[in-house]
């Protein structure tokens, strides 16, 4: 099992050989409000509670404020688990210090969350500053929440492009089981740039059924990985996703 | 349910937790005709008549004149609140006084309605201003009615969509829960600039039925909130917006 | 009923609270053969025959004159009309003499139809001319007949949504109940700019239904105004648009 | 019936309140296969013959050469036609003589055919040249056949739109019934441009129902004319189109 | 018959009136796997050995000695067929030789294939080429396999489309019967430049059926025929293609 | 039977004339997670395990250490095929080490993989070392894995198709049967260039079925093959992909 990274999501395991593949890149996608963020956060969390494999959490959209306080809403305390110093937020939403200043003066990555200036934005040293985040915690996972706000951090689209390339290679290197958000703008798609489920190991697909009222999880690729490629309805409850079914095909 | 801003549409909070997340940018989307002025009005007039809350209506459509008209039709006389000092309407779409005239000699926010020259247009100083505004009488709620006048208003596309981040970074700071308008072009779709629903921390989405001669109100995504997928049927009546189903899922 | 504009198509009014509201702009939609020149010009006829209201028609695409013999086909003698003063045709279409000199050395609007050079086509001062003329014979109704052919008097694209929101700002500044009539090129299309449906207080679409060998005409949008959703089947008689049902929602 | 133009073709008159009507432009369009060129051939045959009217055949397509050979296959003796005086066809598609030279050197119209040069191509003169040729052989009816080669002989779309606008108008100054053809590149569209449906007075499509194996005709518009919405099925005999249902709605 | 150039495909002729109209070109069109070329080659190889009618083969596509490898697979031998100096296979595909050498090298046309330089491709030349070894081997058909290689031989889509055009005046000229082979993207498209299906006097179209496991070709337009508009089912065997359906409508 | 490669792939070769077309270029698509690069690798390793003809895998997009490890999961070793000479992985996609150099030091192609380096990727450098390689191996089968990758690698669209058609003319010369995989973005795509298809000598689909949870393999186009249009179930296991029915048809 030692190759398997445990989601801890309860019900999706055991259906995906015990865990997302260990040190690849995963993509989760789904339209806006299909749960994507909770996704990432469980992930980050039962590492770090049921596995003891600190985290990174780096966000390009939403605040850390923010964030602790939606998790809370689901009896997530974030700040309890950054005091423990295995988790750090990387916040590069609101950041009111630059990333250069910041890495000159700070020699040791700190404990808690800390925030990086949009004037001065630059992916390249945004994903180095996480692996040195991770090297200094020694963290084994990553969320980056999410792709989609790169558009409007990075002027051209070919940029965001490149920059995703490049932030995969960097990920490679590493060891960091990555599961990277995008939210997609249709139903059907996945990505936004049409080159993010091409360079990722796996994809994950969140959907939400109106007429059913329910909400579906799809595996739509998983390298090293047997997996059924049914839908799995999972619900969103005071403890985050649970997945209803339990259905094994393949 | 401090934490939450309660509209007062009958039968709608009860299923999103008691309200909209407080502090909050809502995205409120729907076609032509489908209902979105009332609904922003009904939760600007609610806020102050049932929960003491001042608000801000920011029109960038229609002119104020007009709005009082059509809102006397549903039995709400926009003028006497405003004359309470607790609604500012924000007038840009026939305005005759410039911002910067305007801000350099009036220093306190008048009660009534004022006008915002279109020549001039600046949104970065409107959203100020609207600040402003919310600051003086104290308001705890926002309208914005509707982005599409944006497209107009602004030139270049991209630089609609670079007034949107910041409005919302400007928003953000504030503690202003913001219903935040605008207008699909289709059924299925939720916004004209593709990132509007991605920034915004909850969806609201309003259709007409041909077929079935009904109309319906879906929560497509809220942050914080536990809500149903389904579509809620709701009427237009005298009184404005009332949801007809209390179906209840997740 | 005084806030009321009586369309006097038979069976409309009763619809739509007693017909269009009075002073706003209504946008009529449909693809080509759908009837929306026959129901404009109804409208104005009926306001000054049954009414006692003066209108003008401000034709874009045809000539006064082809406009004249084709509705004689329905009974209505236009010529008789504008002999009583109480309706204008303005015709831009097939003009020979130009606006400024017209507009020089004719001090008082004449009673018939008059036309407009294409070579200096200025919809800015064609709007101001329609204003012009309606003042002089107190006209309280207008028809603009029809939006697609500024697409080629007006060369930029941009340029015609720039003119559509002017023309927008002049005519709410007037007093006039302005139906204004667009071609859509898709049955479930509204308008060519995507404009036009939004800065309209009412949109009324007709289309045909071929496999049913109907016509129908839907209210999508009305400000101010309790409609059903149901498209409304109506026959195009001797006696032009006639809605046969009555069925009535909301 | 003198506001009528009869085409002639079995079954169709009666359908459209006698014929197509006078003095109007109307549009022929359809796909590829569906019968275009010889319901045009058909309609100013008919013309000569039946109700002596002599009409023009403007081919922008085949040569005259292939049209005559074509239409022998239906029974029709083009060249017969030709020497009597009474049909021109004018041939721009494989020209060798100029435009200007020929108009320079000829005095008259001959009554047979005649070539256009396409490297000196001016659809403005070649317009005028076909109105001079009615006039000199007293044409009521004139063919077109068919836009689209206006997309290659012109080279600018958008001079391809301002030449069907001219051309309109020049057609309007005359006393010819036009019959303009077009091919649709789908079942659906009508036009390649989107302005001709939106200039025409009339519009009628020929569709092929491969799983019914049948053709049918459709009147989508048509000023002045009372007509059913419903598809004719017609068949392509020996003696060309006949319609085959006289369902008759409206 | 004489006006019929038959194809020879067991089933087809009866179907079209004897054959294909001769002197005129057909376009034959299906996306990736449909047969084209082996209908193609059939055409072709019928002619001579059947009606003792030479022909030429222009492969834009594959090399002389890939087409002659597959023919064998369907018991075609071409290169017996070019011994008899009654096939000439032009090969523009692998050239090492360039047309311009090649035409004044070479003061009659071999009855084996040759190749052209894609350095040096002109298509007018390679058109020039075509009927200059017609005419020597008195050729009465023609195959050109296929256009969408006109998209990376000729650098500009405009060209392409220009190309298209003046290799039809260039084939109208002449007497072959011309098919003209083209692959479309979909299975409802025709053509890649939208201009293919204008210009031709006919269209053939074959499908793949993936559900029933069959093969269609339908007739979607052939001037001078009279023929059904239901796709016939067709197999294809070691013989090559054999219609199967012999429905007869028109 | 020497004129078809075998696959080795159960149920997959009696259904294809015994084996793809040998020396020709096969497309094998499919969207993201279909078992593309699976099939490949059996391809090339049954090549060598039961047919005793040595591989070339040209990665471009995962690094021959995922790779390896990715196939261990299916109980494929390819280190221990690379060590015994009959199978070289030229890897592009991580490589530290520039194509110049590695010519101009390396005289004999090693038995290992070895890696190229991104920034100066030249593709025609990469297809002519491919083909060194083989030549210094023997091999007789190759398989690239994956084109979209080359969407990154080259900069200008346009360079991508021109390298593909250089590819294929190169790989044409060479005796090569190459399997080259692509990614399609949607079920009914094939290529991302809608040129990959039209230049191999087959397609082959792989999809998946999320309703059904099956995956299938159809045979869109395999010059000199005879088989059947039908979709083809297949499964996933520790061995790989096995086709599970055996219809026939034509």
């Amino acid at each position: 099992m030692e190759d398997r990274c445990q989601t801890g999501i309860p019900g999706l395991d055991s259906l995906i050989d015990g865990g997302l593949p260990r040190s690849r890149s995963i993509l989760l996608s789904g339209t806006c409000g299909t749960g994507k963020t909770v996704f990432g956060v469980q992930f980050l969390v039962n590492g770090i509670t049921q596995y003891n494999e600190p985290g990174i959490f780096l966000t390009l959209e939403q605040s850390a404020e923010e964030l602790r306080k939606d998790m809370l809403g689901f009896g997530i305390n974030l700040k309890k688990l950054e005091d423990t110093g295995k988790l750090v937020i990387i916040d590069t939403s609101l950041s009111r210090v630059g990333i250069k200043n910041y890495i000159a003066s700070v020699p040791t990555i700190p404990q808690g969350s800390f925030s990086l200036l949009p004037d001065e934005f630059d992916m390249n040293k945004v994903i180095d500053l996480t692996i040195q985040a991770a090297e200094t915690i020694k963290a084994k996972r990553l969320v980056i929440d999410s792709l989609p706000a790169l558009d409007y951090l990075i002027k051209e689209t070919n940029d965001v492009r490149r920059v995703l390339i490049n932030m995969n290679y960097a990920l490679k290197k590493s060891d960091l089981t990555a599961l990277i958000i995008t939210e997609s703008l249709e139903e059907d798609g996945i990505s936004r740039h049409q080159v993010e489920e091409y360079i990722a190991d796996g994809v994950i697909i969140l959907r939400t059924n109106e007429a059913l009222d329910t909400r579906t999880l799809k595996i739509r690729k998983m390298r090293l990985t047997k997996h059924s490629l049914k839908p799995l309805t999972f619900d969103i409850t005071e403890n985050g996703i649970t997945i209803k079914e339990q259905k094994r095909g393949l």
